[in-house]
């Protein structure tokens, strides 16, 4: 898959989710290496109204969708990734004001189970905000309407 | 504090989070031993259209919430708990068209740090959908606005 | 298999860690809901000689030792299952003197991975010391010696 | 603390630890920024013997000492700090035949927790075998035996 069509894909796969389009998540790269999505600075990512620290399940929602989109990176086609486990440790704060990257990257990939880990950072991928580790479950095209799903994203339906 | 003091308390600070009210999530329970929110069956957690079957960041957002408010039962008064790290592993996938109830308490209390676990289930809670481990800093009341937006809460404005 | 060929069969998993040897660590219980094993009072696991305390890394042993043992309760036969990941949280400290058990079942298998949960405790299984989440790859009989060191193991060889 | 004082103390705690010693585990360096121990290759750590692969048990232990260790780095005076929580990912197998390197640091140090993140290596720091991370309890010196045990292990007594 070219790195044009993988993008475009995890793009459709993106505006699917309400839940991260109300955050305005982005996918900013993605390619066999891995997978880079943005959190735009908004209101709705804070947490505390006086500091303007980001709100923690922001920053989960952030890691645990990339994490779970860096499953499309090393599947031959779409498939239904649920969320096995999902570890995030904080390392330092966000910096108000300022977009939030997350980046996540296939580690093992078996029969049934990916292995992914990755971390979010602003200015500097050298200091990360926090690191996390996650697994994801491979339910396969033909289960639970994986193929139907997995088309309507190939094909640019909704 | 009084049950219904702390009740209050929690659902005022959850009404301050839009990323959570998008969720239509509720504080169902709350006292010194813990406390339970509810995260309602709705279009804006469904992952996958075909399935029915929950995006795990509306899970992940709801045990990540539980486990912060839970702080809010072993603090004598308000204090900003940061998330520092959060595990959560899912023992079996939500069915479709439930409610889901995320439950913690806390297990270790210290001057800056404090240890929570929780579970997420449908109809019972022996059945846990996932177990989660969270720990959380203590910036105390007078640290970034924690003592303005603690008494705002505990004064019931925005 | 009964249960008496499957405690038999830890038995010998078991007598063949040096590691485990030391600590003079035992099988107690083992069927197809789970395994259990103890860890007797020693020298060996005292970490801090002033106070008693059980040294972490003795604890972690266990419990890493019993999760991945917990895999014989699932499988048909024997397959060398090594840790693919391993989280342990400690609720309370072990009281100094008496025996530790560790506890661990399957929620999870699949195809490659299996996935296992437990808790260490002394006198109440209801008030754990440490709650663990841990993964073991099945890398099959025929993979890297399983089959014959399984064979071994059956057979009752070293 | 000098270098050379901060790893001579990180040697006699090391030596303390009798299931480490089974290990024949070496302290390789230690100062401010971290600690580096040594798990030499030998019969006790191997879990399979067919193949030689390291026993799940062994890395875990050399891991939890290192990051455990890694407070000694951190700390102004000796203080005993047992795990509070652990969590460890393995990336691939340990080679066998070759000795284990396990590396940690502070990343967050508080009055009564202290986190830590480390990997374990043979040849190649950027190729981890596993990558893990811990949180310790401070005690402080004067509780549950701290200062003497601290004494004794500051002036060279066993």
């Amino acid at each position: 898959m070219s790195d044009a069509t993988l993008k475009a894909m995890a793009e459709r796969f993106l505006s699917a989710l309400q839940h991260c389009q109300l955050l305005q998540m982005r996918v900013a790269q993605a390619n066999a290496d891995g997978i880079t999505l943005v959190l735009p600075w908004s209101p709705a990512i804070v947490g505390n109204p006086q500091t303007g620290a980001v709100h923690g399940g922001a920053l989960t929602t952030l890691m645990d969708t990339t994490c779970g989109m860096a499953t499309l990176c090393v599947l031959p086609r779409f498939e239904v990734c649920p969320t096995l486990d999902l570890r995030i440790d904080y390392m330092h704060p966000a910096e108000a004001g300022k977009a939030i990257y997350g980046h996540a990257q296939c580690y093992r990939v078996t029969r049934d189970v990916i292995f992914t880990r990755g971390t979010a950072y602003q200015d500097d991928p050298a200091q990360p905000i926090c690191q996390v580790v996650g697994t994801f479950m491979r339910l396969g095209q033909q289960i639970k309407g994986g193929i139907r799903f997995g088309n309507s994203l190939k094909e640019g339906g909704a």
